[in-house]
């Protein structure tokens, strides 16, 4: 199995952008990435997307890409997951380099969600549930992860402060990222103050609706010592799903699917959560932000709140987290979000996080969530020496 | 790089199946391709499909199926890459097996177009078109398609009747098949009597709208001698992409993109056309199937008619095609259409294949098409003796 690298990245900033389409967005990403690495080229282009068959009413997103890059002949797909779309993207495109199909592949995730009302939003996000069960009670994404919190809260007597925490250091990490989207400094007080969206979470403790777009250049490890100053490599890609919806499972508290992708990921590259530098987690409320701190590895069970109140996850702190800002303040354009995470940790690995640079940062973990804990990817990068 | 075969294969009748949900029609298919394996397992679940964010609102259809099929835990993701979403999820398959990230892989298409109105049926199948450019003229499917029947009959001086014979061909390749939807013979005179779908394109020559779901379980060709008593090789799995509107290309007649990806298969299998027994295409309009005998080197540029009308694409022809009905009469539910062919070969290598077997059969190719001959998959199968 051949070896995988990143030797591209780039984004668009997280926002309303009015005046970009789905595939503008896309292309800026993308154009990027390909500048970044030097190389205009990929034998495949995989988009991580959710949405845009209901949102844009465009499907066909791989080849449509792929034509307006000027990559005419490289094979193409979509690639969904609902949440973790870019998460399995990047996955996928991992497989295409270690089969030796390809050499090259630009994987980019995009999504396109301020264009649309917020019923037709929400609509869109309640896909990733279970239509004929779950989604057709009317629960929405942030009511079911209200349910998590919920429990979550009960199961280890976690304060509703302990969480808005985990949203405020989000968003001190995105002050100085021109990329995010609420570069804004937030306290536990206005989250405590900012109005219930499903109780117990508040609004500025859950992610937002925005358009944006990030890419990576995958080559193989060997091609990439060639072609890249600084490649970075994957030192494991894996991805595990649980039983659909919540209503099935045993426990709220703990996801299995992000324990399962985890073990398998930490064994692939055989590592421990220890030898993590730095992070990205899944916050798509401030609640699975905590979770996935005590599902990878990194705080004791029940003791995420901890970790963070003692400063652990800020810059500089025992395992810097979501040092973008994560979705809540990175923002969350659902199918970019696991490509958003990749190219932050690349950036962290290459030295290139300017103000929120982790000091020798070598190794990076990054988790990817599709649906209620239902999907979940890990990807693990290193530094190539 | 690991060998990849098929050890199972599963399908559903393509038809309208009012009391079965699009998840019943995958799980159904999936169930009857790990029977026929004799193994409930696989490792990743692929879905590949178009419309169900449209016409179900309902994306994350990797999880959903193998959830429903029991096999949680498994890595699981929706492959789209519009009517070829199906030989892209095949394509995708093989790589997980061939990376080492697997050991089996269940690959399922699956498309339910009949509990939506006609309109919505025909802009769900506009979104494998550019929305800002194309489509948003109010181009139908049909409607490129017979851009390109025009051109076609136009360039090589082929007639009406010429492209009606492959639809009745088809049609009679059908009538013994159980899974069929459109189980009657038709003549070229009731091809040319019936109403014009967009000219010169009748009725009785373009794929209709139907449900149904069609599933094969991949393994590793070494863990396939194993398990199965017949496995069947993928000898090639190519993917190839073009410009992606008509109007961008310089001829109608022919699609670079199906050159392309049988050029790449038959390299990577180390064949010629000459070497192929029975063959799959992708017959949307009646039109499409005579370019791909010429595409993929079944015949000479424009002398398809001449093959066809000497018996050449029958059962004992030169080269035996859409055995099993071809889109036009075993049905077009959209993402399911790449497996369904996939399906079709292994009955054929593996001998199963009833009154329309091909004697001695013992390679396979399938075609398949996304968009206006936009995204074309190649798949090459083998009997493994």
């Amino acid at each position: 199995m051949r070896g995988v690298a990143i030797i591209g990245i780039g984004c668009t900033k997280v926002g309303e952008h009015w005046d970009k389409s789905l595939r503008d967005l896309a292309v800026e990403a993308s154009l990027r990435a390909m500048e970044d690495a030097g190389l205009y080229d990929a034998d495949y282009v995989l988009v991580g997307n959710m949405m845009s068959g209901y949102l844009q009413n465009q499907e066909h997103l791989g080849a449509l890409v792929a034509d307006s890059l000027g990559l005419q002949g490289a094979g193409a797909a979509k690639v969904e997951a609902a949440c973790a779309s870019g998460g399995m993207a990047v996955h996928m495109g991992c497989q295409l380099i270690a089969s030796g199909a390809a050499d090259s592949v630009l994987v980019v995730g995009a999504e396109k969600m301020t264009d649309a009302t917020t019923p037709e939003v929400t609509k869109a996000l309640a896909m990733a549930e279970d239509q004929e069960y779950s989604a057709y009670t009317g629960a929405s994404f942030i009511g079911l992860n209200a349910l998590v919190a919920r429990a979550y809260m009960k199961a280890y007597g976690v304060e509703p402060e302990d969480m808005a925490l985990f949203s405020v250091i989000c968003h001190k990490h995105a002050l100085d990222n021109e990329f995010a989207q609420f570069r804004f400094p937030i306290t536990v007080e206005a989250v405590m103050n900012s109005p219930i969206v499903a109780d117990p979470l508040h609004l500025l403790e859950c992610a937002g609706i925005g358009d944006g777009a990030a890419a990576v250049l995958l080559a193989s490890l060997d091609g990439a010592r060639k072609i890249a100053d600084a490649p970075v490599e994957l030192l494991a890609s894996t991805v595990s799903t649980d039983k659909f919806s919540l209503h099935q499972r045993d426990d709220l508290t703990s996801f299995k699917a992000a324990r399962a992708s985890a073990e398998a990921a930490f064994r692939r590259a055989g590592l421990r959560a220890e030898d993590i530098d730095v992070l990205e987690v899944h916050d798509a409320s401030s609640a699975l932000g905590l979770i996935a701190l005590e599902d990878l590895g990194f705080a004791e069970r029940g003791k995420a709140a901890e970790l963070i109140r003692d400063g652990g996850i800020e810059i500089g702190g025992r395992i810097p987290t979501n040092t973008f800002g994560g979705l809540k303040a990175r923002g969350h354009p659902v199918g970019a979000t696991g490509v958003y995470q990749i190219v932050e940790l690349t950036r962290q690995l290459r030295g290139e996080a300017g103000k929120n640079q982790v000091g020798g940062a070598e190794r990076g973990y990054a988790q990817n969530i599709g649906g209620a804990g239902t999907t979940i990817t890990a990807h693990i990068l290193g530094r190539v020496d």
